[in-house]
């Protein structure tokens, strides 16, 4: 099966490489980068030499899935012409993520040029595992979604929280791309925890449209903070319970919700960056419960299921492959 | 004025050294620490080689204050030693910080053995300024209530926000004392942030009790992450508003509030702790505001404004001295 | 194939239990830890949940191969049974390091038991892999010896530097293992970089011992240093050329040293602690002269090619199996 | 007295400001940045909030004495004013650092236009005191340099050690300033150590420049590595004794050079980056000798001794100030 990776030469585009090297069935035939272009892989990854010998393009070669691992605003501009082509694929980038491109256009400061005219998954596979079978184009999540959604899916489901949801979110750096700027600027970020677009991330609308699939009442508030670390995101929710339950009755929940997830694990300690630290997993713990309030954490890593990770998961998905193939990494500790 | 420390050989000890190494009112004759005896200061705090030539001591010498850092539980072993000597007592520990010991033996699982015949103050200076200028004993306020409170206070005095409160803190490691312990060890708390004692931790009943003496319905959710940072506490405080507002009225209320208080900087930014690090500074900002959702952001430096200095904040309030002697540290940054 | 693991609570015994996880040939069937005896491994590594289901105990079941993962000075007191048993050891600890158990005995600080009655193979897989294939007892490489010897190695056996060598090396803090110390303790190491151990480093006289058998004259000052990052050793050497050579034509004598040697990569750039982390590799660069100086750099992951994964690998090359079967993980960047 | 600083906006500028902020003689009338001109100092520098309401103007105030803080080739263009204006210059840059112009040309890869028509004398405070006194211009060192001059010097100055001497420095990032690159993007640089421009850092000349005066035999080899910190630059020197000395001797020697100078610390331990940081300190210490092999290990903070710190320190012994005033910062541990 062959795999073509545009715009491979950012964080999510190694970090694809990275899962793809001893994948059994997909075999990357194409890496485009125009500021790279004519440049071996190994030289803007240099970790991954001796796996690749792949050289930078600037054109597409034909592939069975495209993964676009394109800045926002960019896709929208080539995932056309792949369709049209007849390859399935796989974006990274936010464009595809909104039916309501008002709400894209409020929150990304970029003027949609439409959806093309095929059915678009958002590609939460633990979600829309069905949907993913039969898909041309997967609109990858967000990072923090990702590990938002999938610790509130549950709650939501089964009604146990009040609509007024709390999401305090930690991020690694790599979160902010490969591209250097103030905000990732060593010493602005080091020995500091910093809170940003408060109220106006684009994440927020994101998870939202997702929980209101489920009750159209859910209302989220969503403080982002960068954290001086490189890979993983913690996610702290807190909500309100609507009735009393005790912490096992919630751990049953969750792993009757996700007993078919390979991905997903569920246990009453609190999860931990290092426990998910170059994997796929999710992590999902904590529970704790004072009165009204509880406490649920998760933990990803933003580059791998909350990015290139989950992209893959969907690849195989959508082409029938067993769905941890190339993606049962060990998380590394410490 | 002479000053003692007891307990000079932790974090919190070696900050008062710091500070007081320039107070023009201050003298510190007396240091101790059971472990160090008879070594030079700077065996243990190299850093101080050049301003001190103190050796440690077991016992206490005679003193105008004395600023007990040692641990919950072995404070209230001496200091009724030396308020019968007449000493002004200034102590850091928690055990004088809950008029109601059953919270602290409920929270601190230490057994108390009862408080003095003194007025005991809680030392967080800009509440409790007043009743500060006339203490014998100084119960010195918790890192985290210290941001917490101050962030607080103008909202739940003038009944802003409703009472169910959900703070989000994160901290440097050093909060966490100078003796080694899983949960220090750097691989451990490295590249990753750690939720722990959530619905657990002490300092939830202490941010309570202070402010229910406000308003007696205040429930707090509070949920502490260690970061891997040395120095700092980021809390994100995440409170619902009773009446539409917005973020200028907000701000002139903070404003208003501390108009007296030099230590407390107000602003529409989202403070960092780069701004306050190495300063008695609290930095309160953000005031995001979506509908009914409120944040703020507080940031201090946690062995200073949620210490040390503090306490000598404290001690300047006691003796008549200006309140920011010794403490007027321009902030590093980075 | 059964594998042992002695000692699986620290880092080195966890990250071989990681390596292991998929390895085609190899099974865990016992794990021990005297602390942590009747707990299941993913109580002490969390990380391993769904990957293993083993519970530690305390004493060793028969294998064809056990792993020692124990403090200095605790291997020796349990390898000579395991060999009586008739399994093959790789040891990870210093104790077999040495032929001349004086230098042991100065340099650990303590009293050596002797050495058993089999042939003792140094496990540096590229240097002795035809002793390995048929040795009883490995004893594993020191993490600074593994990056500072495949440096030097292709230099002193070709003559090509002075006798008088300086290493300066750079490691992250798990090389201190996995029990808290002051020196660990993460406001102690934290933003700073400490040098320790200058002239008295264990690790010294053991670079000396091997390089010194292909010259006995070769002098090695070794200046370790803690950094403030969880894995990784770069090993900065400054050696004096004895004549002129250029860049390309060291790059050849390296490629040429080791050509079949998969986990050694060879290059012209610097090679950084994010290309091998997370890997089984020694990429080895740099190649700086200056007149007579000449300056070389090596990075490894201290976990794996330091420590775990170069211990598989010379279990690969003992039974006969792929060298670098389990091995192949590829480096995590960022 | 009036001091203008030009390019403030940066971090030696910052550092200017904090350092000056309490200083009894010195008063800043006129900050400069192209960039912010007409922003308030805070916004640019956040931390200096209520100590400064200066407002940044691209046109510099007559004021006693220029401080520089601008990039290399930039002050050449604007110092010849500033002295002709006959006010005293300050250079941070390392535009006058080289009477032979062709160094410079050569290592900074920067044409150079003339030297003014004045003594520009080196500015390493120890070392150049009385020269110091009547400058006009002085060339603030690098901040390598500092470190690795001040730990050399009295070792060159006694003929104590041989003429090939290895440096290899361990930097924070602030050291390569505050706009964002690739070197700085933090997970380039997070959790690794990275050896660059190794044998042709600007800074191997400057150094050799220096020590040349006294023994013009001296040859350097010099190996700079960014470390993942904010501060602080630890300076490792390799030499070669000539003759037989034990530590005793070597520290009696460095006390005796250094007796008048307040901020030199000499000892028998290891300096550390905290017990410098924040200070003007250079911590001297180590002293470790195997055999004809020397270590020296020196400590600075690379903003403050190593530029802004020693620059105010040059501009008290212009001014005939005491040399501290303004510089008595009690190191920030941890």
């Amino acid at each position: 099966m062959d795999v073509a990776i545009v715009g491979a030469s950012g964080y999510t585009g190694g970090e694809l490489l990275r899962l793809l090297a001893f994948h059994k069935e997909a075999n990357v035939v194409s890496i485009t980068s125009r500021r790279f272009k004519g440049e071996k892989v190994y030289k803007v990854h240099p970790h991954l030499r001796k796996f690749y010998d792949l050289t930078f393009t600037e054109d597409v070669k034909d592939a069975d899935v495209v993964f676009t691992a394109l800045p926002h605003g960019t896709s929208m501009k080539v995932v056309p012409e792949f369709l049209e082509r007849g390859m399935r694929v796989i974006d990274l980038s936010g464009d595809y993520r909104f039916e309501d491109l008002s709400i894209y256009e409020k929150y990304y400061k970029i003027k949609h040029t439409g959806l093309p005219n095929v059915k678009i998954v958002y590609g939460l596979t633990e979600i829309y595992r069905e949907e993913i079978k039969k898909a041309q184009l997967i609109s990858n999540p967000g990072c923090f979604p990702t590990g938002a959604i999938l610790a509130l899916y549950p709650l939501v489901k089964e009604g146990i929280i009040e609509e007024n949801i709390i999401i305090d979110a930690k991020t690694g750096i790599t979160g902010a791309g490969a591209n250097p700027s103030e905000r990732t600027h060593f010493p602005f970020v080091n020995e500091d925890i910093i809170a940003y677009n408060i109220t106006t991330h684009r994440h927020k609308p994101e998870i939202e449209k997702e929980l209101r699939k489920v009750n159209n009442k859910i209302k989220v508030s969503f403080v982002p903070h960068l954290s001086p670390i490189n890979r993983g995101i913690l996610t702290t929710i807190h909500g309100f319970l609507k009735e009393k339950i005790d912490n096992e009755e919630l751990i049953e929940i969750y792993k009757k919700f996700y007993k078919n997830d390979i991905f997903i694990r569920i246990y009453k300690d609190i999860p931990k960056l290092s426990y998910v630290r170059g994997s796929n997993f999710c992590d999902i713990g904590g529970f704790g419960i004072d009165g009204k309030n509880l406490i649920v954490i998760s933990a990803i890593d933003n580059l791998i299921k909350g990015a290139s990770g989950q992209a893959i998961q969907n690849m195989n998905v959508m082409f029938g492959i067993d769905e941890s193939e190339g993606l049962m990494n060990v998380p590394i500790n410490p």
